[in-house]
């Protein structure tokens, strides 16, 4: 799903389809080698010395290299293959970090990761892309958009991610009950996302045209903002309003936000990951906290209450107030995390050892792959022609000069 | 699946991949809940007036909004997004109005759903086509058509129905014995009518060349065909034949009776859902209704013929033989529905309140979406050259004009 | 997976995708119906007369398949659909014979197929493709490339067989343990193979460019090494490692060996399947051969040892020893039946009735397809300015020539 979804959601850059698929392929299998060596040390000390692995450690591993391919968003086409390794490696580690406190130590729940991962990977990225502000990249602005196909590559990315939000939100839920809840609320959530983001796209834009960009990103914001409180009991109709600000929020955000960020906080955000990941993000931490706070033994019984929240061990006599009040500290250590980290390796990937591209050849994949000559045909095909032809025109001339000069 | 698969499926037109892929997720997205509220409101009754969802529940809406994704494939490049969503409005309501009837009141079985979705959502988009006909449409008609790429597009959604449709049919099948049978069943007819399809494309084309628009639509007629009768006793070599009709039907379809329709009954099928829809929709429920009336205790068993036609409750005396009128009494009550339907809200589609594109703009993503302008940057390099050549000919031409002059 | 996967990778020539696409589909689909005759036929003695199918028996024909469509690989666009059909008809056939002597006689273990499928697979292509040698090939050669988005279909196929192949090594392990294993060995494997793949074509190309066609194919070779050993205790070091070996022998296979096996050998390799399939293959059976043989009752347990390798009935008192010495046998059968079966089956391919397309016609989907007139408008367009121009030029000159002729 990560390889796919995320993969194509990025080929929407006109001349950047490689870069898009094929760096998110090898951050990706880097990140899951990196990232399972990480949990292993992690829980090193409690062990026999031997790293574990099994399916939940493979899970987990994508949940972290899904932080540092939203990271990606912000930077596509502006980096370097040995950059973006870099920022992978830092990124898992600290994600990794950022994970085991929100969740061992503050004891937040986090099933979808709108904190852990998106808020994290969100503003990670916006932070290195901070850092690393090109204040000519304007010089590369002709091939910042898309062509039609690219467009509908980039759409097989949305529905791979909207298809398959459900189950990542509920991946890592406890089976049963928490599972189908977030499953359910998800899909609800994704929904009325669609519906919202197809009614602003068409209010802001002249004529009431839709914009693809807006179809292709907003509607998967409320996936993200359905992470964290997934699994509580938001209530079908609870779905349906984060579902409906998120679209709202998101689409505002590309038509407004991005470029004002561009112009005046010099932050260049190529995907838009602030409205996809980072906003939604916050919006779903929001969400959790104030859900988990309003979580009574009414609508949970005492058992569910329980399972819901891991109230048990050291945590066993938490009440859903203290709870939601963790909830919200965890999404304070995520966003310090994301922006701290990414102004330090930020600057780390601003020394000049890391064959970035040049202003003028972003968004190019000339950079770093063997592009096939598309229209090579084509305008051999012309040159002749029009080799023949000017041959022909020539001889013609020569034919009239002849003539000319045989005349006078 | 449906996103994926319906959404690709109708991304071979040149220009029209953003309406096809786009507007599918709209009319889903709404689809799914107006579904799940119209289940909740008709099982209103009998519950405490709250209405549950769950991953069943989701399933059914999912069928449902099939229906309406059908009926959409009928009228694709030639209706607003706003009559869409009227046209789904309306749709999701007689489906469960007719569902309720056929699956409950007349209790035939229908797991697939040849009757209940293909059926009603092959006539639905036929009838509102016919009453929405456009005698000027041919203004329009340079753009229906599709370009290499697009006719891939397509296939991914081909491909993805395809493997998908076992599932499909046996989603909402007894598991088990009846779940397993559903899937074989489905995946054989499928592969039949491939081989089918391919031998008539070929016999009936000129020099025996393939057409992709059969290859796209025809060898999934099968797998509407099978819907019906998937968790019968169909037996191997029943689907075979089954699968070996229906692709003759289809591609026969395509190449007669499509151009015969548009002619004569004045209705415009853009996708040719007559061919992979409705008739295999009528073909699945007919053989239905056959295999249904043929059953015997000896095949079955007296417990697996009373599990397989749900012979329980005010149905316990129930023979096969009245199982197979009852099923043929589902196809006409589906017919009905489709066509009647159809009428009506095509009538109300009629009225001149939607905003729908203009006979020369149909099949056009222009008139809907910001489209990036793809071939801009080719022109003005050709006509670069062409106007350095010009000056080249032009400087020719004048020297040999002076030197003709100096001559004279 | 195999439509979707093996489907989409082989869209990548830029006048071939319906081909590749389209021919794949019919190959598979005729050839899970063979296959689940011929397996029906292989048991029919120990069974009443009839043929039982069940879903276990669909991943068998699945897997069948599989083998045919990587012999297709090496074929593609260089035969016509009835040879297709002639080489799947036979390759079933020697796949069944092929996998009862090693499964069944030999005793050898193969869950994901190293040996069975892509071994046999592979080297039944190649040998096919040595008796069709075309020494005239090189005048298709201006079609025997990719095009921008036609590689960027070829990325669906890679990141579907990519995700799906740990799935697809387990599916008919046992259940528990085993399909766990399978599942991370091929996982591990894969990711470190991507990583390999990408320093490999950064290093071997000029100016450390990547290319494209190594990151469709070779980031595929470790699942493919995986197959045989994937139930064994392989361990993560031990998948780490296949996976760089197979990386660096599959990117070095398309960077050197295939243009030295088309000039020397006379073997005709189009998706080089030589180096995704028959050398990894290989690789996966000699790995599998040592895993085997290495096996120690302290690592697996008794039980674990027994389960794994299936000592039972009149294997049961085999040693690790003997099983691997049983692997390296199996591995060499199916290197006989792959050449020699090809080689009997390019004999029959070579008779001259099969209607297979002329030397300069190869790579071109215009010899079996109706593909739609893409580039119309543009042609149009150019001719008509060149006409203009052509127009204005020889106005130009007519009145020069008039003055000229006016001047002397």
């Amino acid at each position: 799903m990560i390889f796919v979804g995320f993969g194509f959601l990025m080929t929407f850059l006109k001349r950047y389809s490689f870069g898009g698929v094929g760096f998110n392929f090898l951050i990706a299998a880097f990140g899951l080698q990196w990232a399972l060596l990480m949990q292993g040390w992690f829980h090193w000390l409690d062990a026999d010395g031997k790293i574990r692995i099994g399916i939940e450690n493979l899970i987990n591993a994508d949940f972290c290299v899904a932080g540092c391919l939203i990271a990606y968003g912000a930077l596509l086409g502006k980096v370097s293959p040995v950059q973006l390794m870099v920022l992978t490696l830092f990124g898992i580690t600290l994600f990794a970090v950022e994970e085991f406190i929100i969740l061992s130590v503050i004891h937040a729940r986090d099933a979808g990761g709108s904190m852990v991962i998106h808020t994290f990977g969100g503003y990670y990225g916006l932070s290195v892309s901070w850092m690393l502000y090109r204040p000519n990249l304007h010089q590369s602005s002709r091939l910042q958009g898309s062509v039609y196909h690219s467009d509908v590559f980039a759409m097989i990315g949305t529905l791979f991610l909207w298809m398959f939000w459900p189950s990542f939100n509920s991946a890592i839920c406890d089976h049963g009950d928490g599972q189908h809840r977030a499953a359910i609320n998800t899909y609800l959530c994704l929904a009325s996302t669609v519906l919202t983001t197809v009614a602003i796209s068409s209010l802001f834009q002249k004529h009431g045209k839709l914009d693809m960009v807006h179809i292709q990103n907003s509607t998967l914001a409320g996936g993200v903002a359905a992470g964290t409180a997934a699994e509580f009991m938001l209530m079908p109709y609870g779905c349906l309003i984060v579902g409906f600000c998120c679209g709202i929020i998101s689409t505002l955000g590309y038509i407004f936000l991005t470029p004002f960020m561009e112009k005046h906080l010099k932050i260049q955000d190529t995907c838009g990951i602030h409205n996809l990941h980072a906003m939604p993000g916050v919006v779903g931490g929001i969400v959790g906290a104030i859900t988990a706070a309003s979580a009574s033994v009414e609508v949970y019984g005492h058992e569910g209450l329980a399972n819901t929240f891991d109230f048990e061990g050291k945590f066993k006599d938490m009440v859903p107030t203290t709870q939601g009040g963790h909830q919200a500290a965890g999404l304070c250590v995520a966003l310090c995390f994301g922006i701290g980290g990414g102004i330090i390796v930020g600057a780390i990937l601003r020394l000049p050892i890391w064959g970035d591209p040049a202003d003028d050849n972003c968004f190019d994949d000339e950079t770093y792959w063997e592009v096939p000559e598309e229209e090579e045909s084509i305008p051999t095909i012309l040159q002749y022609n029009n080799h023949v032809q000017n041959k022909d025109i020539a001889e013609s001339n020569f034919t009239m000069e002849s003539e000319s000069r045989a005349r006078s």
